[in-house]
């Protein structure tokens, strides 16, 4: 890299909610700052679910990083993938062999789901992180009742399309709530031999309760909330095998057409890269006070790759905490610039939210719990007012009024190949 | 398939404008009809060009064929893809080897681009028919942006990114003037590094006119309006060979980073799977004046696919042709059934108009032959109207303004995996 400057270089990787808030609060300062990502865009993730089901387009919830970042003179967008470092020369090696050199390391990579150790089951039953998993999830959801139709009018017996989503945390319900919708109202109409209404979505979680996270009032009322959708709800149960056409639930097998993953959460694996401590089954990195790591006072982990833990306990991989450590880490980078002492990471929890369906939610802020259409309201208006860019802001809020009003799903395509999926191959 | 009814069946194939039309004119009528279509969705493929360079998003021009047609009780959709056919025994084949019987046959199976016997180049230079090919253009084409800065930012030599579209047809003139603006205007202020506005677009038409079905006057304004864009246009440029990164035109290597295939049309091949006989370099079907093919009374082909010729001419492969041809054979299948005789075709010409840039286009209707703004806002008008969805018309038409006021595009995302592409290969 020949571009020269006195001043320090930050370079940071990922455009997630910390990486981007990251170069935010260090856009226009007196450092260089570089900022690497595998994708062009940042993605809006609390609604990629609404992508996956047919309400939400890609673009309404994803936004390009260069467009979100381009009024900062100081903050150059570099599309590319990371494949290590050289710690002492302080550079960042990408796939391509180039080499980018730092006085400071923001990383911020994120986490992806895992298959604990299955990574076999991903082609069977995808996750959903990116936009590209969200497209993959509504090309099957929508080609599992294309298929059902198909079936039935040549064989002129429907038969019901089942629905397995694994994991009963917040994406495997919004995900299991958002299916159960669409077949019991948005497409109920659309098809003539099969009915859609009958389609079963059945919801698997290995702990005793959905939403564990949440208190269990809450959680109680989330499991009668899908339960009311339709949603059959099996919690002890634990998937052990993920086959084509059917999952292993305890001992038993069971005949399913769509899988869906909503569980797993696994850290990027730059952060065994940095030689730092990784915390758990999902290989987090264990960062200091000032998320610093340790021996390397210049770089810094935060958000979903970071394990932070304080005397209030375990800061959750959430996009609120990612916000406010890439703010606490710039500006330690700023501090250390001004010869100030760095300061330690404050968590400040400003509550979750969960949604069920299409006008129910449950939402815990402070010691406030709420649940159904007034949490639904809430969780709404938190998502719009959040949405980074005031464009997507209108989109969204529109899709989801005429959505809400009309019960019809904007973006019903099944795009790439119908002969790709696995669902095809057993038709 | 095991359905009973006494009414006479027809099936069509190809949910495009000629199908969806024949089944909207059979609907509610004393026919059972099936339409087969390999996609879920009818494409607006007038405005694909306006996905591939990010002004809309793919569920802005594609509506699902199920939801267009679900108010007629009497047709089913049915997405799959055909084999071929029993003309003897009327069945469809479809290419799980499902067999879908027929009483009337309406083949609107449309055209591709094709690569006049080179079908190697299709990985290097992509058409534009599909959804999925407007998102791989769209993709190659902000990519090559973000390629050529990352290699400014490692090299510190910014070079300009060169754009080749091969073919002066609506499809090539359309490209060109888009990616033009997207360099000049759009992205201009978004990269730090290079300047997009140095961007290199080149158009090759190996005839003397770009848009050559139109008079010779008009031509010669879209080449003078393409030129101040800043699109360089060859005229009498053959492209004889595409490799990756460089293209050969006459005897010359030209270097380009991106090269877009926008001419060469070919029927689909069912038109060979019927037996019938085949016309020109796109081979498609020679109908009769009531446009069904010769030998066979109850099988018709509209479209692109068919070939017809009368005292005025051929009538050219537009929208407005296939849905003319789609009312007529379905009017032509009811006179058969209230034993009536069939009527001869009779093509109705609308006009034709094609856009160059952000806000020109040149437009001959009848003997009206115009250009400039005037006729991009009829251009726009008559897009705007036909759109088959009300949500989507509004979705467009506030999309348009957007992008017309503000210049920015809404949807710039790189979708699809960073390193699939053949540009990433040669960084």
């Amino acid at each position: 890299m020949k571009r020269q400057s006195n001043k320090p270089k930050v370079v940071i990787i990922g455009g997630g909610f910390g990486g981007l808030n990251a170069a935010k609060a260090l856009g226009n300062k007196d450092v260089e700052v570089i900022l690497i990502d595998r994708k062009n865009h940042h993605t809006f993730q609390p609604l990629l679910y609404q992508v996956a089901t047919a309400v939400l387009s890609p673009g309404e919830i994803a936004l390009p990083i260069r467009r979100a970042l381009h009024r900062y003179k100081n903050v150059e967008v570099v599309l590319g993938e990371v494949a290590g470092f050289d710690l002492e020369q302080k550079n960042v090696h990408l796939s391509d062999g180039a080499q980018i050199p730092f006085d400071y390391l923001i990383v911020a990579a994120g986490a992806r789901h895992c298959y604990f150790g299955r990574d076999e089951w991903e082609a069977e039953a995808p996750g959903l992180k990116t936009i590209e998993d969200a497209l993959e999830i509504r090309r099957r959801v929508l080609l599992a009742f294309e298929l059902a139709e198909r079936k039935a009018v040549i064989t002129g017996k429907p038969e019901p399309v089942v629905f397995a989503v694994v994991g009963g945390g917040p994406t495997g319900v919004e995900l299991a709530g958002a299916i159960a919708g669409i077949a019991r109202e948005t497409l109920a109409e659309d098809f003539k031999l099969i009915d859609t209404r009958n389609a079963r979505v059945l919801l698997f979680e290995h702990s005793p309760n959905v939403l564990a996270t949440f208190a269990e009032s809450l959680s109680q009322k989330a499991e009668r909330h899908l339960r009311e959708l339709g949603v059959e709800v099996f919690t002890h149960s634990l998937v052990k095998e993920i086959e084509p056409g059917r999952i292993k639930v305890g001992e038993e097998w069971i005949k399913c057409d769509v899988t869906l993953w909503g569980t797993g959460v696994s850290a990027s694996p730059l952060g065994k890269a940095l030689g730092a401590e990784l915390v758990g089954r999902a290989s987090k990195v264990r960062v200091r006070a000032d998320l610093s790591i340790p021996n390397h006072q210049n770089i810094f982990v935060i958000g979903d790759m970071a394990f932070f833990e304080d005397e209030n306990g375990v800061v959750p991989g959430v996009a609120t905490a990612a916000m406010q450590q890439a703010t606490c880490a710039a500006r330690n980078i700023l501090r250390d610039l001004k010869r100030e002492s760095r300061q330690a990471f404050k968590y400040v929890n400003k509550g979750s939210m969960a949604t069920i369906g299409r006008h129910k939610a449950i939402a815990q802020i402070g010691n406030w719990r709420f649940s159904g259409f007034v949490a639904w309201l809430v969780w709404m208006l938190v998502h719009v007012v959040s949405l980074i860019d005031p464009h997507h802001r209108r989109l969204v809020l529109r899709e989801w009024l005429w959505s809400y009003f009309t019960n019809q799903r904007g973006v019903r395509l099944i795009t790439g190949s119908v002969r790709s999926g696995t669902t095809e191959a057993r038709l």
